[in-house]
């Protein structure tokens, strides 16, 4: 029989006292699964006293992070402090250092430091198993290191944030404000006090960084991922789409392209009919597009104690069965560098809305710019106001256009756009929103 | 340097191609996925001659499966020939024997004789692969093996034939008989000329046997498994699903119930919100409820050779990184009979639509049997026929009524349906289609 696997766990939140739960509670099917024991042997958190629900009599308390990563009693370190700085980097770094596996669920340290800490793990022997930082209990890490490992990918995209979902659900069911939603989903605990992280798609950013890494080989960079949040979407985005045939996700995409990696999150029409835009509220989904077969697209709970806690466990379980995946799916040396791809050359189509300030006459003058930059119009719809009624004062009121362009570069449209600002015959900046096709 | 892992398949039609193309395209990606080279080595099929688009250059043919099984030049036997039996059967018996590894895309074999494969698997060391037997390229085995391994599972439910749903969904939104889809399933080569294996629920009952072994730790047994087929189903009960809010899936779902582990197939009214009534056409669809967890759920293609061929080569790719997984996720000592669990004690909602020879008089007659066995209703619909015009003969025309019920057993229907039966005020047999909340 094999000695049982030797853990230390440092942070003792929700989702660490979780995992001490999860191992006692299952430890014979963990056991059985993984052909040894796994015992926690020691933990540390930043208060002794705080009550957590469940039983550490018997659990060495260990003051300092670093102290437990190089503790000689445990083979695996698990870090769920977060942050992409100390304590949390220097722990896992001395863990790493001293050949101990890790295990850990935070994106924002892998995102900023992955490589660093891969290279870390492939020197000294410890794995970096990493599946609660993406999707919690989503197996989206698993699927792309080892469910696909013979298949290439072109493309992986997803809704990586429930608090954004949570708020595009609501505007889109409700025909709501975003600052509405946003104040909902402050006061149910998906959005924090200070919302930028998640609205401003900077969450997205750091898990589409990790995903990137992993289906292309390239070296993990949140700095090539080009943002923006959701912060300008309207109801009138969100009606515009359902009318059209599309619902508006912020998405985090990762493709290949001619240019390179493209790596990009922003507020985005995907089709009704795909599996993506069937996600709803602060659900999360993960869509793999392998070379030569159809799309994958995995569903699931993308934050919460126990589905973060069931991702973290099944990592440990794999270090206990001595499983070594290379921490990105490939060893350092094939790590490619990420190369940003300009968001310039994007290709693809356009939804644009603008207020027009006197119709037809500006839709023409519209028209033209497009088609001086080769752009075609695969659609263009133009709601009046006051259901068409003239106003009292027979001034012109400003009117909503609506254009959807068939696939095209970004420069253009923004050249387009520019000149129509120029010619002032629309009021206020145009609202411009990416189409990703399935 | 680690030596290649040398290869050996038995059966080259389009998975077996396409698993030998994808070896020699990706070997770059899957050496530093898996630490080491994969390299096919030897190959039998029935004929030699056949064009394939492969190169077999450089590959020993071996004339015969079982003696390719044995090979002593090979690691791993990947068996792609199919079927429960021989040679199928004894050629995977014998790899495992003699110690290899082997990989299989058979669900039948897996079905009908996993346990005792996974018995010799478990003592000579082999690994036994098989996750494009269930759900293709959709890592669902991997999910339920490993990236569960710590959460126990209440329920796993799922589409796992695309004939049946191909079938199911054109006739939802083309108001088609069940003939004339099958037909044109048929056509598209879909299904088989013989299409009872597909529509009358084997295929599905396979994979549930598969699925349910690995999330509860029983032995796999297809006779276990309750089955019901597609062909009774009217575009009647299809239009009515979705009037009430429904679509109508061929589910196969294992779940723990209080008198054991419950595996059926069969067609099932799913809530239109649920992930699993997105899942349209020939696609495939699994939802894993985990304890304490929002459910997760895999969607993908369940069929087709690039896609069956991307699981064949993940699960070589993992025998080539040295994992060896128990096959259904425990020791064999730890796993349980299966017991049968009765499906006159199942417990769910009912659809159940019938023909009232008189109404209102006859729903009176109805509700009074239903009463007798304390079934509750949750509504009722009756549609007259030619918009509720009275015949011209002045004669009773049979009624359609149908029925939704709250939560019951499925005797107390059973008992209420033959009485209502004996009552004669209903022409023909009822259909009666489960329901599954999610």
């Amino acid at each position: 029989m094999v000695a049982p696997l030797k853990v230390g766990i440092a942070g003792l939140g929700t989702v660490g006292a979780e995992v001490v739960r999860l191992i006692e509670t299952q430890a014979r099917v963990l056991a059985g699964r993984s052909g040894r024991g796994i015992r926690v042997v020691a933990v540390t958190a930043r208060s002794k006293a705080k009550k957590r629900g469940v039983d550490l009599r018997g659990i060495e308390w260990v003051k300092d992070p670093l102290a437990l990563a190089t503790h000689p009693g445990i083979d695996c370190f698990v870090e769920l402090m977060g942050g992409s700085g100390d304590p949390a980097l220097s722990a896992v770094e001395a863990a790493l250092g001293a050949g101990k596996s890790v295990v850990t669920a935070n994106k924002a340290l892998l995102a900023k430091h992955g490589l660093k800490l891969a290279k870390a793990a492939e020197k000294h022997g410890g794995a970096l198993n990493f599946e609660a930082a993406v999707g919690a209990a989503i197996p989206v890490i698993k699927t792309l290191r080892e469910g696909l490992a013979g298949t290439g990918i072109n493309r992986v995209y997803g809704i990586l944030n429930g608090t954004c979902n949570y708020i595009l659900t609501r505007m889109e069911q409700e025909g709501l404000s975003f600052a509405e939603c946003l104040k909902d989903a402050q006061r149910l605990g998906y959005a924090e006090a200070n919302p930028s992280f998640d609205v401003d798609g900077h969450d997205t950013a750091q898990k589409l960084a990790i995903l990137a890494s992993l289906a292309f080989g390239t070296k993990v960079a949140q700095s090539a991922v080009y943002v923006e949040g959701i912060s300008s979407i309207a109801p009138e985005d969100l009606r515009a789409a359902d009318d059209l045939g599309y619902r508006l996700k912020l998405l985090g995409v990762a493709v290949r392209t001619a240019t390179g990696i493209e790596q990009r999150v922003h507020p985005t029409m995907v089709p009704k009919s795909s599996s993506i835009a069937q996600v709803m509220g602060v659900t999360n989904a993960v869509t793999i597009d392998g070379e030569g077969i159809p799309p994958i697209t995995l569903v699931g709970p993308g934050a919460g104690g126990a589905a973060t806690a069931s991702a973290v466990v099944a990592d440990i379980a794999d270090v206990a069965r001595g499983i070594r995946a290379n921490p990105f799916g490939r060893p350092i040396s094939q790590l490619q560098d990420t190369k940003k791809a300009p968001m310039e050359r994007h290709e693809g189509g356009y939804y644009i809305r603008l207020l027009a300030r006197d119709f037809p006459g500006t839709a023409a003058a519209i028209a033209t710019r497009l088609a001086e930059q080769k752009i075609s119009i695969e659609s263009i719809v133009q709601r009046h106001p006051n259901g068409g009624a003239a106003p009292a004062d027979g001034k012109a009121v400003p009117v909503p256009v609506i254009l959807i362009t068939y696939a095209t570069h970004e420069d253009a449209v923004r050249r387009a756009l520019a000149a129509v600002q120029k010619d002032k015959v629309i009021s206020g900046r145009p609202q411009v929103i990416r189409i990703e096709k399935n």
